[in-house]
């Protein structure tokens, strides 16, 4: 029987199982559901024993458990990590969902719960197609460990230090998250790189107090004023930042990836429309997908000083603040980026007042090389799949697990997800497409088998 | 027996009235007080009738009391209207009180209480010298009417309907007003200008709501940063303000006003010292105390956008804000220059947000010729009792009720105030200097006769 006969005559059975594991309320930011979060690493560690993994073991991490995995078949052969994450977001305001958030429900082929797509159903996907090539092949083609975390939805708090104390553990040549998404419904797409960040927060102090506009307005700095100022400096009246040094690591876009990011036919005026402005304003040159994906950005989070309440008051503020932070591109080093930020700042602090500047954990940028032979397998897994030519696409937001898998693993990571960006991710209503949820497990299925003969 | 002599004889006895009226807590903000009120505007009425006026009053305004009084034995002779204020600030916090706000106090030549400068103690000056005139000369020089609000600290909400509504019993040909201070000890001077004002709300919106830094950051815009390039635009790198029209009705200050502002001097070192600052920022061409004078001023008193609590938020901010204020000196009218300010702002809108300007009421600055017979003899009245050259000053501030006066009675104000910029009005430890207690009186005394010969 080949694979995709398998997947349609156990459709039914698997969705079900899948309902089961969506049924378990594993939400980690709740400590009421801290019972819930145990319950649902053992449903996956019994799971994975039952489909063919030689090992499998609920691991004590500090905070909730994490499920560890293995089948290591293949001597010779490369070895892969698979990550997703167990425990799923809160469910308020419950009175938004259409249905319970864990009675899930398909309606329309998709299929509606919390967790759905953000990520049960995503590594449920992997744990389907390990049991297929099992009960198909008796084997699966690579060596597979899998990391299932239970704290991704809360800053994954304790995944460092695990990480580092089972580092031969979860060694492996290349880790395989389904956690991202297709650039569009029907568009099979592997996403190969992701932003860094580096936060600032910028304090700017005048006079002793707040002043009295009257008594001491035209001779006396306004904290407000300068710190305008300074952040008016920090970007270049086209859009562009206009930090000394800033641009100095970035990474050149290559003329293939500009061609395929063109081919994706990203639609400027329905981008508008979503976001409801009527202009999308940024660096020159690039494109509005370029810009999101390629290049670094420079943003003001938010801002305050002064008197903010109703009405007028008269006062010249003596203090304002503002946060910042750069989404990173490769190759910028987050330190030499604040590093130019602060100077910049220091060199255009406007007289009168005094400067601090505060750095918050700053993360590089990740990037697999579009020609590293775990990519290309998994592009051509993608296109194999949906029947259609698969893309390369980068995502503007940063994932910190895998920076982590790269410093920590040294392990390049494959983001091989199948979710869509209006799933409602964290939100009520989360569901999945299944149509994704069917073609994406035999996109993995023949994945094992490119990256079996792919290094 | 001459006036100096009088004042001498009598300090006692005026001062032990004075303290009588400052024991009275007439916080005119807490409705527990009104009971106070009503009974400080009593105390006035009584002794203003006991002095020797021919008819006082406490007459209702809707609010708190007035208390109206006159003379008008002088036909032919300048009407003038004294007006001062009955009502103190709240006294918290007490316990920074060395002694009892409303337990006056003298020490070291200072007399300590709530309201003892601000403006009590100023007003019973007028009063006991209009008791002195009477004593000694059995009537006064000019026709006096006296006004004494008991709403001066809580915006005087009812003064302008209650001057519209008595504008023929008010009517005067000029208004002296001590409710202001002396530029430095010691230092005989006259305010014949004040600052006026008009505020503006500005309001900047992006997208239909916060975004996601790392999904939309580099093609969205950003409305804190649309912010602070609009508000940067406003101002010159020099100081100055950088709107079209905005200096175009701004007076020019005489050489006169520049050689006696100069002859002041006017203190840099010592002022950012107070201040606590490195450097006095402002306009170009202009001296620091010019600047706090004679030019107007835009001031931002208060930004907000975004995320503003603790750590790092990623977030592009849908929705920023900020609140101006301007400075405005003769003959700026405060609606032109709102105008002016507003249509910069629509120009130099950043593309991808929206704009929403919300106007203040606004108050033409005062100002007085120092040519003016009522003011030539004011400067005049203040060298004699001090012995020295007295000297023009003006204010950077705004006394709302001045510009009233102007409004509605169309009469002209004498600000011949003998407050110290030390005398902690609205703060603990208020107090008066007592030199300017006699000395004041002495120069109200002379003003009158001087004033009866000056038209």
């Amino acid at each position: 029987m080949n694979a995709d006969k398998y997947f349609l005559e156990h459709r039914k059975a698997h969705l079900d199982e899948l309902c089961d594991l969506l049924a378990i309320p594993s939400i980690s930011a709740l400590s009421e559901h801290r019972g819930d979060m145990r319950t649902c690493a053992q449903w996956l560690q019994q799971s994975l024993l039952r489909l063919g993994m030689t090992r499998a073991e609920v691991m004590e991490t500090g905070g909730h458990p994490a499920v560890y995995a293995e089948w290591l078949g293949q001597p010779g052969k490369p070895t892969a990590l698979i990550y997703g994450h167990y425990d799923v977001q809160p469910v308020d305001p419950l009175d938004l969902w259409e249905t319970a958030p864990f009675k899930p429900t398909v309606r329309d082929n998709k299929l509606y719960a919390r967790g759905a797509s953000d990520d049960k159903g995503q590594l449920f996907m992997h744990m389907k197609v390990l049991e297929a090539l099992f009960r198909l092949e008796g084997s699966l083609p690579v060596n597979v460990k899998i990391l299932f975390e239970g704290e991704e939805e809360v800053g994954s708090t304790n995944l460092a230090r695990f990480l580092k104390e089972y580092q031969e553990l979860l060694k492996a040549d290349v880790v395989v998250i389904s956690d991202t998404g297709l650039y569009a419904p029907g568009v099979p797409s592997l996403t190969y790189a992701l932003r860094g960040l580096a936060p600032l927060e910028v304090t700017v102090t005048g006079a002793k107090g707040d002043l009295h506009s009257g008594l001491f307005g035209g001779s006396a700095p306004n904290a407000v004023h300068a710190l305008v100022e300074l952040l008016a400096s920090l970007r270049r009246p086209d859009g562009g930042v206009a930090v000394t040094g800033f641009y100095e690591q970035v990474r050149n876009l290559s003329d293939e990836e500009r061609a395929t990011f063109a081919s994706l036919g990203f639609d400027e005026e329905s981008y508008k429309r979503e976001l409801g402005v009527a202009a999308l304003p940024g660096e020159p040159g690039y494109s509005p997908l370029e810009r999101l994906w390629t290049r670094p950005t420079l943003e003001i989070n938010g801002i305050f000083g002064g008197f903010q309440g109703e009405g007028t008051k008269t006062v010249i503020p003596a203090k304002a603040g503002a946060k910042i932070t750069c989404r990173l591109v490769p190759d910028q080093d987050p330190t030499r980026v604040q590093d130019a930020i602060e100077q910049h700042l220091k060199a255009n602090c406007p007289r009168g007042v005094t400067l601090d500047v505060k750095r918050g954990d700053g993360a590089p940028a990740c990037i697999t090389p579009v020609d590293h032979p775990a990519i290309r397998a998994a592009l051509a897994a993608l296109a194999e799949a949906y029947g259609k030519e698969a893309k390369f696409i980068r995502g503007g937001g940063s994932i910190p697990v895998v920076g982590l898998f790269t410093s920590v693993l040294n392990a390049p990571s494959v983001l091989m997800g199948f979710g869509l960006e209006d799933e409602n991710f964290h939100a009520p209503n989360e569901h999945f497409h299944l149509e994704n949820f069917d073609l994406g497990m035999r996109a993995l299925y023949s994945y094992w088998h490119k990256l079996s003969t792919a290094f």
